[in-house]
């Protein structure tokens, strides 16, 4: 069959890697200009050369032993690393506490993960999908900027909940009642660079405190190689919400005073301090089961929303959807 | 009475107004750093010196009687003038048609309007209202980061329909009820400093376009003193609709190449290029009655997005409730 894959996050790849061992005919479609998702790593051009953010999803960890075995090969093939950061848990009354983690994260960038799974795939960037349209047995997926439509027999959603139902509620109402009452919850971050390495005693901050959530080192992470010190910030669910309409200069300049308050780094100016508002940026389990898929209709949905927040859950969720097609 | 009011645009400030007349006590609290709501002029720092945009609304008609008077008094005080900019229509497929438009524009920025209405009223910024407590038979106010609550007879909600659902939902599910399936619409800015004046045979465009809604030669408005050329531009609801968890830099890159494309002023890189996502732009009309008042619960509602989009829509309804209280 011929299946077009709405989204190359790792959902998407997932699912099209199984269809493709099936012996399907897969393509992907993605609306941004590279492989990413949430596990994109942000460019930013600055006086002091080119740096790279992991400015969604810091790393990850694998429970599932199919997962784990995922992983494994990713680690084999190059495209992820295991990263022991200094890791601290630090609230706002007492001193910090070092702690234990490990993650797996992409590398050079959380972005070389999906690179790598889709490279030998067939995978269109910058085509942004706006409809879908009956066409015979099978389907027509229309792309803005009037480029000309993809014919298939089988259509995925691997994108965020809202969009997957904007996109799939005109031609599957039951798709939309079944999500009502979900929703993504906002996650800001804000990257910061600075000129000076920072006297900090840990790598990675785990944040009890009512703003900031996580406290990354980017820059400590495995295989990166900017010069300068890169740090990301991770504000938590509660504050994200509260503060989703402000402007990306009061939730930088919020997050960042925080950020020195609670580890008690002298203020300094950064030589760079953007912040971005992941708008779908975390979910609970909206429905419980890895994934849907409605063979007659030929439409299939999956997406780390439908049982929880992780990689892990998206990777689960494209790679039952990817068998069960 | 005690009233607080939260919210500090122009609903809230109208409401204090009628309700001050009435002889209460009013209050104001706002999250912001300033007057401003929509109505905000942003403020940024360049190597040409500080320049200002109106990056949310444009300008503003009066059709009613009603609002005709006050804002003909707003002008009387300085707040606001008139601006008739050399007006265009754009379409991708003809000449630009020229075409006759008049706005109430803030003076010396648009915020200028809300600070003059700000002036001699009770109001406290950066305060933002995150929960209400019954206390007798008032309210207590409670504020983000700790600040001591605030005690009241009647509360009123003068912010865009989300944040009010959030805010009273806890308190008062009728509220939550009657505006279930409401939802605001999101608009991108994008606001463009350029060293050179462009060559433009309009300072304001109407566009007929996928992605452009209104092209504004900010720096072409009365009172405008920045020395270089300021253009903000408006994207479409749609545009802005299916672009909402895009990165600032690709709104800024897409929405920029659109207005050479457009106007046909040759691509030149601008010295300034910023994008602002209103998350609450646009509303149509969520209810059809200007205000919310229960005087049994001492709480009372109103906002543009009970009965329209523009800021006369905001003071009729801030008017209507600061009278029926």
């Amino acid at each position: 069959m011929k299946i077009a894959i709405i989204g190359a996050g790792i959902a998407g790849l997932a699912c099209a890697e199984e269809a493709a061992k099936a012996g399907h005919d897969v393509v992907l479609f993605d609306k941004a200009r590279g492989a990413g998702g949430r596990l994109s790593t942000r460019r930013a051009e600055t006086h002091s050369g080119i740096l790279h953010f992991d400015h969604g999803t810091l790393g990850f960890s694998a429970q599932s032993e199919a997962f784990f075995h995922a992983v494994s090969e990713w680690r084999k093939a190059g495209f992820v690393d295991v990263w022991s950061p200094r890791a601290a848990k630090l609230s706002v009354d007492q001193a910090p506490e070092p702690t234990d983690v490990s993650f797996w994260v992409g590398i050079p960038g959380m972005n070389g993960l999906l690179k790598g799974l889709a490279s030998g795939k067939n995978t269109h960037f910058s085509k942004r999908a706006v409809a879908l349209e009956r066409k015979g047995a099978g389907w027509s997926v229309h792309f803005e900027n009037g480029s000309a439509p993809h014919e298939c027999d089988v259509v995925i959603s691997a994108i965020p909940l809202e969009q997957a139902n904007e996109f799939l509620s005109p031609v599957a109402p039951d798709f939309a009642n079944a999500v009502s009452g979900c929703h993504s919850l906002p996650v800001f971050s804000v990257m910061l660079a600075f000129e000076d390495t920072l006297d900090m005693p840990f790598d990675f901050g785990i944040c009890d405190h009512p703003t900031l959530k996580t406290i990354c080192r980017n820059s400590a992470k495995p295989h990166r190689n900017d010069e300068v010190e890169t740090i990301v910030l991770h504000a938590t669910t509660d504050w994200s919400g509260a503060h989703v309409d402000d402007d990306e200069e009061a939730v930088t300049a919020a997050l960042m005073d925080d950020f020195f308050e609670l580890t008690g780094i002298p203020t300094r100016n950064p030589t760079l301090a953007m912040a971005h508002r992941w708008l779908y940026g975390l979910n609970g389990a909206a429905k419980n089961k890895p994934c849907i898929w409605n063979s007659q209709a030929g439409l299939g949905v999956c997406g780390d929303w439908l049982i929880g927040p992780d990689v892990e859950h998206a990777w689960l969720s494209g790679t039952a959807l990817g068998k069960a097609i």
